[in-house]
């Protein structure tokens, strides 16, 4: 250890050791009450014992580095100095107290020890100094509550048992005193009580603890630093850095500081304040504060707080005095470090502060947790004030935040009220209240009626889609984040919870039985989505402003510094509308097959099924031909809908058999249409069940087999455009050809394609066509392979849904059964379908990219899975180099805000320019694409 | 192009331009005819045009290189001077062949044209030098056949319609000349007949194509060269060449040789022969032999031809003369140049000679086609002899001949006489005849009675695995060469036909219906499983001699030669014993799942289904206690028969659903056992249902979530070795975890493992137990993470069944709708299921070893999926370094053939040394591992 090494920062009197910036060395914490010094804050002094204490401390076998003592015996006598008081002094005691403070806030985690140096020494001098008995009584008190539990139990290791902790002894000690007192709160103990306690506390925690509580001040402060640097390996603290990924070497720090008093007399008090409201954003000083109380006083919530002044003053404290009113001079004071604080840090600040007979002590300063809605007023109006940069002003709100803003939710003041009826998935985000159906007819024909409906099934699939779409809410037994009511729900942005193992759904019967009661057709209940929650009975939502200018200003600055494209996924026109309004800048996906509505026997959905059970190529291409028209139809209204912009149309892709009816009815009209019999209908139908069908008869195999219905969709697409095109419109469709494996798929593919295109240039009488032919890469060996297929694809969609399947073995309709497991014992540390799985996944999807664009270096890339509305993933793609990514529309603002994020955190917040934004992100891509392989030659 | 480039090479009187070795530019024949004339036999002289020649001329708009004319005519004169005739001239015409010639084999797919030079003036000419004008115009006419056909019409691009070419044409007039002349066979006619009709000939040719036929004997020579040349392009020589794989650029060698005649009268005559017997191998010279006739009369089998010697005379040709005794002088120097040719070649030769009035002729010579018995006596025996080192023999055996020696079969004689019922797919190779029975159940009451059976099923599935072993065969009307039904029977080297599409089963009814006829159970009914073919009837079978000793030591030849191990997938004791009989080294498969059968209220299969449909962990851990005694019963038979070889096992892997009873009978019996109602029953088995089972919850997923599965299965192995060990035997259990993804999964298995470990070690009181735990690579994720996997596996068996089908999202069950027209259509080259994809599942296993190495360069590596036994895959393995092979046991020969190819292809055939070969295959498996990140690297 090299001998110059510094241990301890000191801080007080507007001198400090540390900066704000070395929040790595001294914790968050720490770091900022030195640079509230260096701003000529008023901060009781102090000292921090560095995170690499606490590191060392554990490499070394639980001993400090030796220079440690000497270093904070120098910062003590500092410490000393600055407040004019010593501590362990009998006159003219200095308290102390010692705090946690590691590098990422981990709230209530780590131990405290407050009132360090009362002993039977300096009791005397407290008193003398403040005149107040029962104060200092209760301090001592506290110091040995707190000091017995956290030193002398948890940091010694005693495990005792439920109830029998020490604290909790003693806590049962003042109940009785407060007992035979007569006091209801512990305020209405006397001075002589607390004495009288702190007697009985003594003797118990020698009996209980087999040790004396120490009586030397010394021998407290250092009891106090270990056990808050113990607490860094303590059960809680361990567990909550697993589930926030904090890593286990960055330590702690230990805060040590000058105990400055609140609850000295009515001279006193305390406080906590935000800077800007935290909920709304208004740039309005908002706090609440106590006299004669002390910091946890406040959060506890035992008296009501008063507010901070009349401005933000609300129904709840009429009749407190706001602190503007009861010291107008000390307010005068804190708004000045209120301005102070924000100009410097550029951000909101969640500040604590105490008034030690009317002297103002800062003990806190940190960046404040705020709502979506108040992010993004923040964001906006700072910016808008030039106080941050357009980068700086993206960072400041999380996607979640955003989130917020893009959802009808339940009014969360009913939320309080009720209680949960059953649990679920979170599929569909916001909140949902109707009146519950069992099957898709009854869905659609109570929603014409004007009723509200939640969906009750228990799973769903294609046949269930205009249900789904009448449906206020979707409520399933069965399915994970990505079955299929989960996918198609996310992609209208509608309300929906999936896998609510709860319910025991008998569709028949129009009954479902949860929680011990049975719900009919027709019972109200309301979900909340982003959470997965069910409750019985309606209750009132929250509508979001989507045209919220603030919102539409902060999309427009994340649009400005991303370099990721955004396209949506969208299956209709009215779909691409949508997303074109949400920000879309093309349609990445659009999935042929969802157009498919409408069962009545000239309707396309039908006229699909006859398609599908054609027993010949004859039959097949003559139900082609009566479904071609409602193809064009639609393609041209997308097209048109994204008029100049890109649309990616995927050929047919899901197993046939998904579109093949259940009922007898509508079996039967569709032996009629067929000219068969029903029986033949039931053994076509048997003989397109597969055992594996997500691996079976789909996508290019279709095209394969069946070239006439390749041709069709292609045809309709073609004419579309060229139609389109006559009509001054520019239509640029993108035909995807999807789970292709070998390029031979798509060479089979591109020459109907080719032959197609010459015959509709031909019937219009056009020289070219704008549109490219490209693939989605969802196989594993489509993504191996990529360096050939890209000898034909013009473009590569990494379909990760499937992919993932693929590459984990993973069916995403079964992976129920195991996947809590897997995540509560962490084999994975997430659902691969909700974040990408960077490892393998990322793996295929960056060497897909690397040896796509080897062969065709101007190769497009993109995303179009559910991957491309998760943040964690959109940085992927960002970093492996895609041009764009695809999400459902309703996504679409969330991944603007997280190219926009991605763009910075690949090329650094202080970059200004786009284009020096977007070299980075190649060089990022680079070293993304080059990293599996530099594994591989290990 | 450079001025010396050769593109004729003369051969004649002993001397030649080139030699056997130059196969690629002399083609097969050519090479072989200069190296005849090296050796000093005597050939008709004449010259080869390469192979050059042909790229060229495809290269260069069909015109040959300007150097070409000069060339061939300055060998043509060393053709004349050779023979002492002069082409073209009209008193000693010489006469020429012009055949071609590839580099590979391609039997009838080219053109031939003979007697070249035949024109009005040089016929006089022949007729007075041979003295036989009947000769001379049945020459003429064969030529204006052959030519007319082959230059005048398929070479200039003609394509008449069915029945209408020149041949059918000049055929028709020959009949009606035989007709007219009363003639039966075309030798009835005579000189008179032949000339009229070589008159009749040219005027139709005239007509028919629209010029005349040509009456110079140059023009007929380029002429003739020109067509052979444009043959390599037709139909069937393309379509032969996609089929074995022969590329396009190649091209065909031209060989122009001097006719000799065997049909100049009695003293002449023409036969083929085989150095030895290709049938049985033996050591016999063999052949046959007309007088009066020409090479194609031998071949067409029109007149029986004559034995060679009286040695190999047999009944078929009692009486008909012998070469031997008809002329012994030209025997004798026939006998000779067989030693000559056998003795330079080293291989059983197939000779064709020509003997022109007493002077014989060689005009062919190449490596004779052989059956499978002949091909390993004729290697066992030049081996002996020391002629071939063991390296060469092992490289004269393909595995599909050895493949012929280990099945029992349909008798061939019989198979002669039968007309096929139905084709299906060839999925366990071998003959079976039985009685048809329609269930599992009946196949083993009636196989019990001692009847023979074929158990007929729509598809198989485990439940029927009782009545698949009790049956002589198995016949499918669905599935694929993957399917349940097949790769049982693989295993048990059992003889199965399964995806019999043409077989309407009712097992209900007990009937089948197949080509018009209703078959009842019990009729009769043989398969050809190495074909594909289901007969009618009953038929005899020819068993196979496994003891065979020429078999036994042409295989221990093999294992001296190869460096890959060889082990077997086997699932009892049984299976075991028969592993090692046919030399595994090991078992590298062992299925946990296989070894349940019983499925009375204690046996193993019951036991395992109240396992599978336990509600509560300790109703799981209830019937896992049950189940343990015999699991471990059967591990320690397995063990016991490996005694001394390694045994690895596979913990439980498929989905649980594949063993819920489907009958109400045994439901109702489980739910009696179980303690619950039928419904229940019910319930929990459609609990287990999956959307995509193959994907779902299965094999390691089990032991993670159902940890007391595992624990039991560990248990059950460890203390079979232990007891095993304590009885002084030597059991090396290796620990398979199947359907890794992650490594925690194994982490998580690991430490169940370790903890049985402790507790048996205790139990038994043994200080160490000797055993492995790896996992199958067998999920793409698993390859990708194979660096983090090795961390704690300590083997890895590639499961390259289950990572083809992710690795292709094809489910091997489900292939059916689109494969055959992948295959067809060229997409795919080979079904990967049986042939290993080398492209992308091939990148993703070369990769996993290198990865897993990286971290344990002693990771022991193996393969256990189908492809184990397929020798192309073999090959594979070799080259990535694998350590083991394992198949079923009846593949175990040719396994042990195939790596031995594997090292001579990997380390050239000249290396004799073991050690040379390892290193050699070391540094190919760092090439072949290294080529893929090569690639990504472009």
């Amino acid at each position: 250890m090299a001998k110059s090494t510094r241990y301890v920062y000191f801080f007080g009197k507007g001198k400090a050791d540390g900066r704000a910036d070395m929040k790595g060395l001294l914790g968050g914490k720490g770091a900022n009450l030195a640079e509230m010094n260096l701003l000529g804050i008023p901060v009781p002094a102090g000292f921090t014992l560095t995170t690499e204490v606490c590191t060392t401390y554990y490499d070394h076998g639980r001993k400090y580095p030796k220079e440690l003592k000497g270093q904070v015996e120098k910062a003590l006598a500092g410490v000393e100095k600055a407040m004019t008081k010593t501590f362990g002094n009998p006159q003219n005691p200095l308290l102390l107290s010692c705090r946690s403070g590691a590098r990422a806030s981990m709230p209530g985690m780590m131990e405290t020890v407050l009132n360090i140096g009362l002993t039977a020494r300096t009791i005397p001098g407290m008193i003398a100094l403040t005149g107040n008995p029962r104060f200092v009584w209760d301090a001592y008190r506290r110091l040995i509550m707190m000091y017995s539990d956290v030193v002398m139990e948890k940091a010694a290791g005693r495990e005792p048992a439920e109830g029998e902790g020490i604290r909790h002894q003693l806590e049962h000690l003042m109940d009785q005193m407060k007992a035979k007192a007569g006091a209801k709160a512990d305020t209405d103990l006397t001075a002589e009580h607390l004495e009288t306690l702190c007697g009985q506390f003594r003797a118990k925690v020698k009996a209980v603890l087999g040790k004396p509580f120490p009586d030397d001040a010394q021998e407290q402060l250092w009891g106090a630093v270990g056990a808050v640097f113990q607490s860094w390996n303590g059960k809680r603290a361990v567990s909550y850095r697993r589930i926030e990924g904090i890593p286990d070497e960055w330590g702690t720090a230990v805060n040590v500081q000058a105990m400055v008093f609140g609850n000295m007399g009515e001279g006193s008090a305390t406080g906590v304040a935000f800077t800007r409201n935290p909920a709304t954003g208004e740039d309005k000083f908002f706090g609440e504060w106590l006299t004669n109380a002390q910091g946890e006083d406040v959060v506890a919530g035992i008296r009501t707080p008063n507010p901070l002044n009349e401005q933000t003053r609300s129904e709840h404290d009429a009749g407190h005095p706001s602190l503007e009113q009861a010291m107008p001079k000390v307010y005068k004071q804190l708004y000045a470090i209120r301005d102070r604080l924000e100009n410097h840090y550029r951000d909101m600040q969640d500040i604590e502060f105490t008034i030690e007979r009317g002297r103002l002590w800062m003990l806190q300063t940190r960046t404040g947790k705020r709502t979506g809605t108040a992010a993004i007023r923040m964001a906006v109006e700072m910016l808008r004030k030039r106080r941050i940069t357009k980068e700086t002003a993206v960072t400041r709100v999380t996607p979640a935040q955003l989130d917020e803003l893009l959802h009808r939710i339940l009014d969360p003041k009913a939320e309080k009220d009720h209680k949960p009826l059953a649990k679920g998935l979170p599929a569909g985000p916001g909140g949902a209240t109707g009146r519950i159906v069992f099957n898709a007819p009854d869905a659609v024909a109570w929603a014409e009626r004007g009723e509200p409906v939640i969906l009750c099934r228990k799973e769903t699939n294609p046949e269930d889609v205009e249900g789904m779409r009448a449906a206020s809410g979707i409520l399933t037994a069965l399915g994970g984040m990505t079955s299929h009511a989960a996918l198609v729900a996310r992609g209208w942005g509608k309300c929906c919870i999936v896998g609510c193992g709860a319910l025991a759904i008998d569709a028949r019967a129009k009954t479902m039985k949860v929680a011990g009661q049975t719900l009919q057709e027709g019972d109200w209940v309301s979900l909340n989505g982003t959470r997965g929650i069910v409750y019985a009975g309606q209750m009132p939502t929250v509508d979001p402003d989507p045209e919220n200018p603030l919102l539409v200003e902060f999309l427009e600055a994340c649009d400005k510094v991303r370099r990721l494209g955004v396209r949506a996924n969208a299956d209709t026109p009215a779909d691409a509308a949508t997303a074109r309004a949400f920000g879309a800048k093309g349609i990445g996906l659009l999935r042929t097959e969802h157009m498919f509505y409408g069962e009545g026997a000239d309707e396309p959905l039908f006229l699909l099924r006859k398609m599908i059970l054609s027993g010949t190529t004859d039959e097949r291409r003559a139900a082609c031909d009566e479904l071609f028209p409602y193809v064009k139809r639609d393609m041209k209204g997308t097209l048109a809908a994204m008029d100049g912009l890109p649309v990616t149309i995927r050929l047919l892709d899901p197993p046939l058999h998904e579109f093949i009816p259940q009922g007898e009815a509508k079996q039967k009209e569709l032996a009629k249409a067929l000219g068969i019999t029903l029986d033949d209908v039931r053994k076509r139908a048997e003989a397109l069940h597969e055992s594996n069908p997500m691996m079976g008869h789909r996508g290019v195999r279709l095209g394969v087999t069946y070239p006439e219905v390749s041709e069709m969709q292609v045809r309709a697409i073609l004419e579309a455009a060229a139609e389109l095109t006559k009509e001054g419109k520019k239509a640029i469709p993108e035909i995807m050809i999807p789970v292709t494996c070998s390029v031979n798929e798509l060479k089979d593919q591109a020459a109907i394609i080719a032959r197609v295109k010459k015959e509709v240039l031909k019937k219009f009488g056009l020289k070219k066509l704008n549109f490219l032919v490209g693939t989605m890469i969802e196989i594993p060996r489509a993504a191996l392979t990529a360096g050939c297929i890209a000898g034909v694809a013009e473009f590569f969609s990494f379909g990760t849904n499937d992919l993932t399947q693929m590459t984990f073995g993973f069916s995403r309709d079964d992976i129920g059964a195991f996947m809590p497991d897997y995540l509560d014992r962490g084999i994975l540390k997430a659902d691969p379908f909700q974040t990408l799985d960077q490892t393998a996944v990322g793996e295929l999807v960056a060497l897909g990219i690397e040896r796509g664009r080897a062969t065709r270096p101007k190769l497009k890339v993109g995303i179009c899975g559910e991957h491309g509305g998760d943040p964690a993933s959109i940085h992927f793609c960002h970093r492996v180099g895609m041009d764009y990514v695809s999400c459902s529309p309703y996504r679409v603002p969330i991944a603007r805000l997280a190219s926009a994020q991605a763009t910075l955190a690949g090329s650094g917040t202080g970059s200004k320019k786009k284009a020096k934004a977007k070299k980075a992100a190649k060089k990022a891509t680079k070293a993304a694409g080059k990293k599996p392989v530099k594994k591989a030659r290990k």
